[in-house]
């Protein structure tokens, strides 16, 4: 069996100590995946932006806001795991200066310089061990499968699950999976709960498996 | 008996099909609100942006996104109301242009040019009748009996409930009441519910009776 790190929901970038960018991921993709792999017998330790969706009480969750903070917590845990999912949807941009007053409305403009914040599947994607696996999601509105392939290599993914902005806050998915090659080696569309079943079905067969047969 | 308008949870605008501007507004003080105000009797609409808090069943309840639709259903009740209190917290910024694909990371930093959004309590306060009445909500971060006192003025409203950022996504609330003069006429600290009591109570007995009263 294996210890599995979950990254789950969106993340929060505040502008004040009001107003941030974010985005309506639920959590449910990651408490689908969850529910599956614990079902198998494997460990789960769930990292997570602030969601309404419950996980299952037999994972280990660590509720975090930011995605400087989802970074250092899937790092930390990570080390201790044999391979992580990334169906998190970290907010990617956050402001280059972060006002500590609410940002008084003046009737004008206002202009908002944004950074890229750190990418947290590319980061564990480029650290992984020998013995250690990672599976990103590529969620694009065009181009999605070539958009896909890309970040697959460029995150150092063993297998990316390419999806489409329906996915976010809805009961149902539509995915492909590729394999580190980038070939498509399964669709599913159903409720997350099927498409959770067999993207784990698959992680199982071909990455822990063989990361356990290799004895790695 | 009166038929109130709530305003109430968060609105969000989005930059792209994936991201958007929000703030972590829960919907708990208009749920509060709303309780009270139905347990005495009154009708209540709730004009409300995403949130996972669940209404009292007796309230009809007009989901909204957006500022403008927020702004566009209140309106619409409004006319048909006795009152309305604005107990949200509508995003009073959006980006000026919207993409339609989602926006691609490059590496390189991304200005964003972003507008005011129309003031949904203001044009309420605007738009009142003689026998109708407005009631605000201002969270503020600094000088917060000045803005407060502002903001009771520029919008027209008949009271303000001044609070500050802890209000956001808590059980608890710590506000003051100021009236059309802009005096303050109640301290109230406890849970949203308790806040809630004290609020809709001084609702009745200073702007519902009164209008009641006065034949308006």
């Amino acid at each position: 069996m294996a210890k599995i790190l979950i990254t789950s929901g969106p993340t929060r970038q505040y502008l004040d100590p009001v107003r941030y960018i974010s985005n309506a991921s639920s959590g449910r993709m990651g408490a689908a995946l969850a529910e599956t792999a614990l079902r198998l017998g494997h460990e789960v330790v769930i990292v997570t932006g602030p969601v309404p969706t419950t996980y299952p009480s037999a994972a280990q969750v660590v509720p975090v806001v930011t995605t400087d903070e989802m970074l250092a917590a899937s790092q930390s845990w990570f080390a201790r795991c044999d391979g992580a999912i990334g169906a998190a949807a970290p907010c990617d941009y956050m402001p280059r200066i972060v006002e500590t007053e609410k940002i008084a409305k003046t009737g004008a403009p206002l202009t908002l310089q944004l950074i890229e914040t750190p990418d947290v599947v590319a980061t564990l994607g480029q650290a992984k061990r020998d013995d250690q696996w990672v599976v990103g999601f590529a969620l694009e509105t065009n181009d999605r499968r070539f958009r896909a392939t890309v970040k697959l290599e460029k995150k150092h993914c063993d297998m990316i699950i390419s999806n489409g902005p329906t996915a976010i806050d809805s009961d149902v998915n539509d995915v492909e999976l590729l394999d580190i090659t980038g070939e498509v080696v399964a669709r599913v569309k159903g409720t997350k709960q099927e498409v959770a079943d067999v993207l784990i079905a698959e992680i199982d067969r071909r990455l822990i498996r063989k990361t356990i047969a290799s004895g790695k």
